[in-house]
């Protein structure tokens, strides 16, 4: 039996105010004076502060991201057209020096994506899958706004395609640099923090129950576990700091672990009816007390306290197709079933099964 | 204020058997027909089964360690040259492509130093403190075949030199990979086994218990110190894992945090008498009641546990000499002290306190 080996990313820096020190990252990647940098950034802090600390220099690109929707390949195939028609028509092609990602799950996602196309040909949907990339990815930097998915430390970056919501999996899609600033999470709108930091507490449900778990995996999730709950069941005052820690624990956590029963469920629900996947996940998870009794009875009593209003009775205008669609999606992702029932899933994962938890979100 | 940029090991594999991964590792490096590798491994593995199970091929070079004193830069030197004088009568002077060190603590940090050396003449003493190091290392793996250093996880390699006891600390010292297969502790002897544990254990309180951590080194060092727990008090079935994890996290830990008074004797303790590191943080831990009740409270417990005969009245043949040198040595460590008590250290750390913990021992 083979281990992974488990590529992270290799410099990090954490700290309030840490966000300043981007500036001095990026001097060392600025080696000649006709290198630029790439900023992509959720336009969400386009007329914030933050804005006027972005250490944007001449020649520098900068694109505001609209994560509206959740990654596509049609759009980070875009921007990466988008850089490489800044590259030609100024920089006589020559690629950024680095590519920053700043903003949520979903802009982290795409300062990967388009890292990785600047030197990988063919578009984003050709890559969808496992270590299917062949070059590494120019020099790419992540800085989350907002915390919970642990994309600051995977090696995916989860992209919809024109047939499937797939990540690009691969050791060269880790960052080589993530800044963790706490007071850059402080203030995130009450119902985004809750959904995107329940992104991060469900997969830790999901992996420490699971069958593919082992003790390295188990030590980062266990304490990402006990960091969500100090974070949203005790308001620790420290809360900022160790919601980011959570998150990227959790991320590491994956390395030797897989995610289950709510993200087989919630990639149906993204993928057929467009829900985010922090909110897609609290949906899904809240029909899941057969499967996580524990999991789900604390995630009721987050709910609660946080007075966080879940949608409810989202099937009702379904269509039958977008019912099946929604069943097929989940049922195909074949290792998660597998950490979840083992290799007998495929007799437990039925179509009844899975049209009984979605008829009830 | 800027915060640490903290370089970590990029690759690490987890698991039993992991360690026959190690010829795929190595394969990725050899890319022509005259690439070699160095092996450089604790000698008490010669006659093992583990020796069978190295994967070394023709033209590499295999140098069994000699760790009976902590390593000294008279000897990483001499190392290097044997290795710079292999190079030059087989290999037309090519460095190898990757340098192995397999061991304990001790044998973590001669195959980063060795590693250092080939590409940054000198000697290593010229490169005893902080960012020193002017060129990147070789390839380098680290395996750990005891655990509770943190020597795999760490920035640093302490080297005993002719005027100090100090580390070569830089980003390039760090391993490009390491290997971690509990399979490898397993067994070893109960005395050495618990002593360099307990360095992670008394580096956790340490540093839990410091002025300069923040909520990243925190949430490392808890985990360590909770897997300590389970290893050391509960005799968990999986006490092999959680003591790899638990090393492997304090070293992670160590990135925004520093040890502290135990630490700082001990040096003494090494510098002066010769004392290995793991057994001189037990002696010297055991004297620190005043400093940190509740983890002295339970390393006794430890102790008691597994039936340990610390070492006691080791003053009683020491001249006043090795004892102002102990002394000088400990007080010389400032940032420990500082870690400790604050900027005021300077009035606290006494000739006489420090004299009367060392005469407790």
């Amino acid at each position: 039996m083979k281990h992974r080996n488990f590529k992270t990313v290799p410099k990090m820096i954490f700290g309030r105010g840490a966000f300043d020190q981007l500036d001095d990252v990026l001097m060392v990647e600025r080696k000649s004076a006709d290198d630029y940098v790439v900023f992509l950034v959720d336009e969400i802090h386009k007329d914030k502060p933050l804005a006027g600390r972005i250490p944007q220099q001449d020649g520098d690109m900068l694109i505001w991201l609209d994560v509206t929707d959740e990654p596509k390949t049609k759009y980070v195939d875009a921007l990466t057209e988008q850089v490489q028609a800044y590259a030609k028509a100024h920089k006589n092609g020559k690629d950024p020096v680095s590519v920053i990602g700043l903003g949520g799950g979903s802009s982290l996602d795409i300062g990967k994506a388009v890292a990785l196309l600047l030197n990988n040909p063919g578009g984003a949907a050709s890559y969808q899958g496992w270590d299917l990339i062949k070059n590494p990815a120019v020099h790419h930097v992540g800085i989350p706004t907002i915390s919970g998915t642990g994309a600051e430390a995977s090696r995916t970056t989860v992209l919809t395609g024109p047939d499937k919501k797939l990540g690009m999996n691969s050791d060269y899609t880790v960052f080589d640099q993530i800044i963790m600033d706490p007071d850059l999470i402080a203030g995130v709108p009450k119902n985004q923090w809750f959904y995107t930091g329940m992104d991060c507490y469900i997969h830790n449900v999901e992996a420490l129950e699971g069958t593919y778990i082992n003790e390295f995996a188990r030590a980062f999730g266990e304490k990402s576990m006990a960091l969500c709950h100090q974070v949203f069941l005790e308001d620790h005052p420290e809360s900022d700091e160790k919601l980011m820690m959570a998150s990227y624990m959790g991320g590491q956590s994956i390395a030797y672990s897989q995610v289950g029963a709510c993200h087989a469920l919630s990639y149906g629900l993204s993928y057929v009816l467009g829900y985010h996947h922090g909110i897609g996940n609290c949906i899904a998870f809240n029909v899941l007390e057969d499967f996580y009794p524990e999991g789900v009875a604390t995630f009721r009593k987050m709910v609660a306290k946080h007075n966080i209003d879940l949608p409810k009775n989202i099937m009702k205008d379904v269509t039958e197709a977008q019912m099946e669609k929604m069943i097929r999606t989940s049922q195909g992702l074949a290792p998660l079933w597998d950490n979840v029932y083992g290799p007998s899933w495929k007799e437990k994962v039925t179509p009844e099964l899975l049209r009984g938890l979605f008829s009830r979100m």
